[in-house]
């Protein structure tokens, strides 16, 4: 069951009285019935931001179901590893996961559409799109033949562009450089002379300090300044264009979904939109202060990506995204859909977000060079 | 009580699985008891956009609650008139409202700051300000003498600058207009030389086609267009300096929150949280067809607010922004909070979300002159 169509068909066809007349009979027996729910990560527990949604999720749900869903949360590796979470939802081993939805490339390059798309749409876009655009129809679509549901539940903000051990000046300085970018970004530094080296977020600290890689990208201020990053490179470059956001899944095993009365379902449902805007929000207030902390009280490089590395990097982008969208004809349709609202979206945005932003800060970055 | 001091009590002091306990005894008792509330609203019954907001929240809580806590919503002017909303929460008439805080500035000036600031935050900031950054315990602060509880309840997005029968090239254009713009927007404009008119919504067509104003602003294309503004002026200006955006409120009796089970003041907050960021998923997604189908079908004249006009805006905004501070110790403190938290979101999304737009589109508006 698709958990956007029995929105879209509860929420349209006025259909929500006549479930509560028809539930409300049995009320009592339902109300002694309850769940007990795990819920496997791909996050540190208690990881800061991400981290904080699913724990966030549990505490919601177990309050507003007054106890008869309550759900465990499992940080990575605790009971399965991080990159098996979407198998252990699949198989039924945990009912909930939390995750972004392109370590699951593997399985569905498709996928990648979902969580982060170089030069693509931001936070704002990406929910406008999810939610009103068709793309979370498309998304459930996609996990379908897994036997897994999927709900948009947390974001990022645009990322920052990563961390160098040494200035780049231009296009040339990236070549040759050991560099830690994951997915389709990763593909483009790859174009630009990057060579592109895989590993889980734990290990980039000692490997750039190492000298085993000699830049990383990892997310914002926030969980950058938690890494110690700024204790193995100097330059802190901007802006993340590979990632304009990451958008977290929240991914739930079919069969344990249908077996929820509709009561819990749609608690269950509306907890997840809840994370999804708060994660965004404790990014957006908390990565101000990380910033400040880095450049001012540890010396950090603050740099703009030079203008020949952003134009070289948006035309590979472009090739990249095309070349995925080639992968399947699912890919195409998503791809298809993702690039129509994204043409709007930037026109639209060209005259609100962006030319307000420009309007009320026209020097831009006043605290880099 | 405060609800967002609540809902940190509750998460933040690991109480949930006592407070479930103790509630869970009498589980079968609370199960029959149900709640029948009225939410008035300051807009037409099911307007595009914010109007869908109060009628989304009333499906998720009825349908969370298994028909436990249900609403019914009325449109401005059906049980009191848009501006009474505020009152009518307040003596308890309703038990819920969905309006916009600026309409309340008679009562509290400051409440202005919660609404739309010009050249201020815009919705993604204002989100991460009330939820993680003491804005919205300011706001219960403000409105506690009036026995009033308030949650954010959805945001319109940067807004358009506004509708003008006569092309604006340069400021002193501006001088002896008359023009509909509420609020703070409207004193500023008041000191740029425009003659300020106030009307209801539902009479800015008739008066900007009579000729009775000369420009007005309203929300954005996808409101503007169901009003048919394009059909009583060609010049649609961008962007809304004087609304960033506007963060839409929901209002609850505070009696009324407090003799509700733990269970459903849970479901109520979380499900205004849902329509808090769905409002501005509709309103993005909307909006770029909206503009489409204003320009491209309609012919109207899209074009930026002349530079010396923003940059006037900016300055006599700073002006009016800093003596609604001096109103009250209360304005005071909230200012600022809301000042030291946008100095470094300013700083942040220049090197992420400013700094993206730019990198993506460098070309910014390409559809105007």
């Amino acid at each position: 069951m698709k958990l956007r169509s029995l929105a879209v068909a509860v929420a349209m066809s006025g259909a929500v009285s006549g479930l509560m007349l028809v539930s409300s009979v049995d009320n009592t027996a339902q109300a002694q019935e309850t769940f007990e729910w795990k819920m496997v990560t791909s996050w540190p527990k208690n990881f800061p931001g991400v981290g904080q949604g699913p724990e966030r999720l549990a505490n919601l749900v177990e309050e507003m179901s007054d106890g008869r869903l309550t759900i465990e949360v499992f940080g990575a590796g605790q009971l399965v590893p991080g990159f098996e979470v979407f198998d252990a939802v699949s198989e039924g081993t945990a009912e909930l996961g939390h995750s972004a939805s392109y370590y699951w490339k593997g399985k569905a390059p498709a996928a990648q559409f979902f969580a982060a798309v170089p030069f693509g749409m931001n936070a704002q876009e990406m929910n406008a799109w999810l939610h009103y655009g068709g793309g979370l129809e498309l998304w459930n679509e996609l996990y379908d033949e897994f036997g897994v549901d999927v709900l948009v539940a947390g974001a990022s903000g645009v990322q920052m562009g990563g961390w160098y051990n040494k200035e780049i000046n231009s296009v040339d300085d990236l070549d040759g450089l050991k560099m830690r970018m994951p997915g389709l970004g990763g593909e483009v530094m790859d174009r630009m002379g990057v060579a592109i080296v895989n590993m889980p977020g734990g290990e980039i600290f000692t490997s750039l300090q190492s000298g085993a890689i000699d830049a990383t990208e990892w997310i914002g201020p926030y969980n950058d300044l938690a890494f110690g990053l700024h204790q193995a490179a100097d330059y802190y470059y901007y802006p993340g264009w590979h990632e304009p956001t990451v958008m977290f899944e929240a991914i739930i095993n079919e069969e344990a979904y249908a077996s929820l009365p509709a009561d819990l379902q749609a608690i269950l449902r509306v907890a997840v939109r809840d994370i999804n805007a708060d994660v965004l929000d404790e990014y957006t207030a908390r990565n101000n202060d990380a910033l400040e902390t880095l450049v001012n009280e540890h010396g950090v490089e603050l740099r703009r990506l030079p203008d020949d590395v952003l134009a070289q990097a948006k035309e590979h982008s472009a090739d990249v995204v095309a070349e995925l969208a080639e992968s399947s004809d699912m890919a195409q349709k998503i791809y298809d859909s993702y690039q129509a609202f994204q043409e709007k979206v930037v026109d639209y945005h060209a005259i609100s977000e962006q030319a307000y932003y420009n309007a009320r800060n026209p020097e831009g970055d006043t605290s880099a060079e």
